[in-house]
């Protein structure tokens, strides 16, 4: 392990917008009920204005403002590490190098964009910001946001994860949020399904629909999302800046970019500045790891779909396993989202970007590998890319070249350690859908407008 | 929180040895069997020359060998950082400076000296490291320096912990360590206690016994031990040695020094370097914060006494609450030990250095305090130093005075959630000996040797 830092005063201070070097621009997201392209009226309730632009900019550069600043100090920047104990276990020639999120209090890259939306919130006036977690990373790292800037956070946890997981609950009580069990009784969306089923275990779609019903009705209260809208994604790209400093302080340039997707947000912080060169002519192969028991983008189709399963989003262009898609519970719980980030599902359809996808046993074998021979033990989202990694290193000792990998840690695994007693007892199972499970999701996608 | 950084060139390349500036020696270990001075000869079972060598230096800098510094490049220098949300917080005119040691992959200051210890192991041809663990700090620290030298790491875990605290189990398998519940079968005094108990939960000083014959009757192998001795806090002063080259960069001096003590470790390691300048004439106040519920420095004696239950060890001089003293369960269970390091103790009875005891729930209220206004949540243990620190700064507020307070962060609480889920549900109680908790403590070391 070879740590690159930079300094404080280093941190980049504007985003990088990739909106502004596309060469043809995604399709528009749809009003649900009236099909046309939304307008930034139409996510005013749930937005301050200042982000529904950053939605909607073609500016390539967005300043980032001092007080956000300020606030990622907290953490950034992150360090760029050589990953010079895994190269020597896997005996490749290649160089690899990864960017460490999980140097942020909440252990992931989440606070990036979550200071920044508790900024702009503060600055319209709002009080109280509602939001949903599963897992529980981005619930805290909102949490986290909200102490910063003064806001009230509330959490609605979807049911299953606030019961297995009290201690990211407990992290966001220290954080001074307020947690509730989703179904909860503290909206009428979570009151119909409680009448309807009091045992419930919850989803992230109920959890969505609370908070934005919350949002949508209590007073200085708007909603905020942890990943797949373009500013969230904007936010993200302070981790590629970062990395684009760093590589050049060690004096070499990726030939290969590789980051786990969920939602899509920690990939593009990575990839999308990087992105940029390769619009403008540089070879850079983009790898999006994804899991093969949610395979969104390696088996999903291209089409308007929700993005949650309550339908009460706005419809968005993306790749889809459609909006009824129920991922099993492996234990990367935020890779598990039937649908991508319009965005990186428009540059992966240009050809611009590659998908993979791998079963969670051989995730976790690259996982134990690096805790072995890096000392961080990661999460089992950032393991993907771990495994990308891995793959493009061997690949490059059988080819007998010198290839540089940068791959993005997006996280500890301190509040994961559950998964690993399983893998390390032999208990973790692979799961791939199946064509059938397959097409029942693509069915609730039928009726709604096609993208291609 | 504002962050001073220290570049991997700044690491230092010696340890400070602070025999070399003590103006009165402590007293010498003793062999339990004739109560002698111990010789080199006696520790050389359990100890390659060179730590041993070590324990008993009088030169007051000792070189850090070069593969040392890479393994403790891993994550050092650790980050210097001024605690401006808690100072606002607590609308004090001190300025308040933390050191905070839980960047390292096993979350604490623990690995400064594992990674020592596993080189000079295996430099003396040492192939196997056997050691116990209670609560899992020190026995992940030594997996992970086991990791990075190539040596073999065999863990006996105090059987409620291992039960209790199965995250930490997996982290140490992460790293390749193998571990057993103790007591265990896999030696004889284990076997000893099974045939008398089979439901023995185990204690510190069995694991312990398990250890030291694991080290003294197996091929190649020796024993490690993560605080109490010489050299182990000899290795934690790089933490005081980074911290005064960051403190300069920062232009202040600390009137305050701070830190936990179980064992003592990771107070001296930061409190030593600067515990010279008090013996060239500084004025620097030191403060060693100890749980109410064992208060070894403010309620011990003084005395010569065995570092385990099982008398097994050396006897050394210290203040002690008895080795017979069963300290309850609170959740720094890092600092419940009955001794404390015969240096450390020194310079207590010596007056340069001053104890003070706190209860569990006003430790937590300063944690979460903590928590909220710098986003770190730290270790039970390390919330000692923060109450500490909290105190001495509502002290310079209320008499008026510019003090610069320093403190030791010494590890996260991402494996202590359950007791920030306990203190948020009220569920927490304090605990204080009785006069006759101690008394039947302190009978144990009647027969002893008398240290004054």
């Amino acid at each position: 392990m070879k740590k690159i830092f930079l300094s404080e005063n280093d941190l980049p201070k504007t985003w990088y917008n990739i909106a502004a070097d596309l060469t043809s621009a995604p399709l528009p997201p749809l009003h649900p009920g009236t099909l046309q392209p939304l307008g930034p009226d139409d996510l005013a309730p749930l937005f301050p204005m200042a982000l529904i632009e950053q939605e909607m900019s073609m500016e390539r550069e967005i300043a980032i403002p001092d007080p956000v600043i300020e606030g990622l100090r907290m953490y950034r920047p992150s360090p760029l590490i050589r990953a010079t104990g895994l190269e020597a276990a896997l005996k490749t020639p290649a160089k690899i190098y990864f960017k460490y999120e999980g140097v942020s209090p909440a252990g992931s890259h989440k606070p990036n964009t979550a200071i920044a939306q508790a900024y702009y919130n503060k600055q319209e006036g709002v009080k109280r910001i509602a939001t949903e977690t599963g897992a529980g990373q981005w619930g805290s790292s909102m949490a986290l946001a909200g102490q910063i800037f003064g806001l009230e956070v509330k959490v609605y946890m979807v049911k299953v994860s606030y019961n297995q997981k009290p201690y990211r609950r407990s992290m966001m009580e220290s954080w001074g949020a307020k947690i509730v069990s989703s179904p909860s009784k503290d909206t009428q969306f979570g009151q119909k399904i409680l009448a309807e089923d009091p045992d419930n275990t919850g989803s992230l779609g109920i959890a969505i629909s609370e908070a934005v019903e919350d949002a949508a009705t209590k007073d200085n209260t708007k909603y905020a999302l942890g990943s797949v809208l373009n500013h969230v994604l904007l936010h993200q790209t302070i981790i590629g800046l970062e990395a684009k400093k760093q590589m050049e302080i060690a004096g070499d340039k990726p030939d290969i970019v590789i980051g786990c997707v969920g939602g899509g947000s920690n990939f593009a912080g990575l990839a999308f500045p990087y992105l940029r060169d390769k619009i403008n002519g540089a070879e850079i192969d983009f790898r999006a790891i994804e899991p093969s028991a949610c395979p969104t983008l390696t088996r999903g189709n291209f089409t308007y779909d929700f993005g949650d399963m309550a339908q009460m989003t706005p419809l968005v262009s993306m790749h889809t396993l459609g909006h009824t898609f129920m991922p099993p519970g492996i234990h990367a719980g935020g890779l598990r989202y039937h649908g991508m980030a319009p965005m990186l599902s428009h540059v992966v359809k240009e050809g611009l970007v590659d998908a993979y996808a791998f079963p969670q046993i051989e995730v976790f074998d690259s996982a134990a590998l690096f805790a072995r021979t890096e000392g961080i033990i990661p999460a089992p989202e950032s393991a993907h890319a771990i495994k990308g990694a891995v793959d493009a290193a061997v690949e490059a000792r059988e080819a007998g070249q010198e290839k540089t990998i940068l791959f993005n840690l997006s996280g500890h695994g301190h509040f994961d350690m559950s998964a690993y007693d399983a893998y390390f007892a032999g208990n973790l199972t692979d799961y791939r859908p199946t064509d059938d499970d397959l097409a029942a999701g693509f069915a609730s996608t039928e009726s709604l407008p096609n993208a291609d």
